[in-house]
């Protein structure tokens, strides 16, 4: 097991101009956990209700995908009620039910105190900072947040995002943490409280990588088919991530490609409802369009 | 004399976080012609009133600009008057003051009629269209527009569009325009119309181009300073025309490398208030940021 994750398994109701799905495998882990599991074995801490479904358990066990440190609590799963406009770019919030999600405090299998690879998933930042102190010696940490966590906890978000080599955040988001609307200004931010690179992610109009001294611009994927926005950036982080995990290559060179990755899958997650469009999908789909991804960048 | 633009020549007063300035040289065919007259010579065809600043007519003179075509009317020249918030993409006008501009009709000096690269700034397609009447053989042409005439003038803009080689506009105006949220459903709407290339300008996030078999995506420059955004557009513009009036090549490799060519120069227009930040601009700076655009796409 190289990659573990630890962030939201949810039940999502999503309606967007394109259709509408109850109660849908979704959640922050597990966006993350089918995307990287294209490319390395992924182990998946978090907790879920009694009532969550047994096909999607089996569904999670059946990728690569390690779920003994899925706790199943009392209680009834997490769940999003969300919806978007045709500006797919902004979700909508409905309803969110923490439900078991509430008490839940991540306990790390002793198997998995040892992951190479942390990817700490959208979640309060308390409980990222739990992770930090169960796991040891990682080659590298990455983080995800929220503009709840900014707004409710910065000075703990601040704590976690000083212990990970990797920020991973909204454009709106960096924008709002650092107080500035330059994204060079923010990425400055972020990297002199810690992390050797930021990454921003922007969307449909793709993401932004900042080191202390390199910038690098991905494009995102012009897509025929959106349907459903929700978990693009864990999907990216899983691509992201994933492709890291593969090539043990930490180089600015193949960070940058580990971007592209990202993209790729996250350009593929949005084509379906829920994680759907990787259900189907292939090692030679992912190839095909990281290659399309040089020549729409190539000049 | 390669390069002819028809558009506004304006006097604006300009409000963003960082500054303000009152009835300073602007307009679309201005804008356009500081930032080709780095590749390539420049007519301009316009209209100003006799409020119009002697300075500003030696400045453009002093440029690679000919202004034989602007024509100088009784009244006051075309203002505007905006400002700009935080999200600079946004601009919000205050005033519209067309003066002038109201009774204006191109009429091209006969030197202008064989012009090569025809550039039909951002007016009123029925004016765009009485252009294309008087010219001869171009080797291209393009155009721009904005929200106010796909709203008020469509036939017109579509007819405008149908003639020409290359449509440039926003990727909002595109998606108005064709009512898409799809820039790649609503760029082979426009291809379908007539022409070759589409280029949508997305300001921050940098520009897409598409041709009916391929599509290029190229990123912003991401700045250190930005002080007014007016004027961008037509910037990137110039640098677009002006470098393929420059090369003459048409390939589409070389599109490519112009619209690189026109993000660097949107780049430094935004620098400074209307088009000062040009006046000291080096040719080495220009080729500098060209060589920085490709490192940070580089994967």
């Amino acid at each position: 097991m190289k990659i573990l994750v630890v962030g939201s398994v949810a039940l999502d109701t999503i309606e967007t101009p394109f259709g509408k799905v109850e109660n849908v495998l979704g959640g922050s882990a597990v966006h993350f956990s089918c995307s990287a599991s294209f490319f390395a074995s992924v182990a998946l801490v978090g907790v879920v209700g009694q009532d969550f479904p047994e096909e999607y358990l089996q569904f999670l066990s059946s990728r690569n995908i390690d779920i003994s440190g899925l706790q199943v609590s009392k209680g009834k799963t997490f769940r999003w009620k969300g919806y978007y406009e045709y500006d797919l770019n902004q979700a909508h919030t409905l309803e969110t039910q923490l439900n078991v999600f509430k008490k839940f405090h991540p306990r790390l299998p002793q198997k998995y105190k040892n992951a190479d690879f942390i990817f700490l998933a959208n979640i309060d930042p308390d409980l990222q900072k739990e992770v930090l102190k169960q796991i040891k010696n990682p080659k590298l940490i990455c983080c995800d947040t929220m503009n709840f966590w900014i707004e409710n906890k910065q000075k703990s978000l601040l704590e976690t995002i000083e212990r990970v080599n990797i920020a991973l955040m909204n454009d709106a988001e960096a924008r709002e943490l650092c107080k500035t609307y330059s994204l060079l200004d923010a990425a400055r931010k972020i990297i002199s409280l810690g992390p050797r690179t930021v990454i921003f992610k922007k969307g449909e109009h793709g993401a932004l990588m900042f080191t202390d001294s390199s910038h690098f611009s991905a494009p995102a994927f012009p897509l025929e088919e959106i349907n459903d926005p929700t978990g693009a950036g864990d999907s990216f982080a899983g691509g992201f991530i994933g492709y890291l995990a593969k090539s043990e290559d930490l180089s600015e060179t193949n960070i940058r490609k580990a971007v592209i990755y990202g993209s790729v899958m996250a350009s593929f997650n949005v084509e379906g409802f829920s994680v759907n469009r990787l259900r189907s999908l292939t090692h030679k789909e992912i190839d095909e369009r990281y290659e399309i991804f040089k020549k729409i960048t190539n000049f």
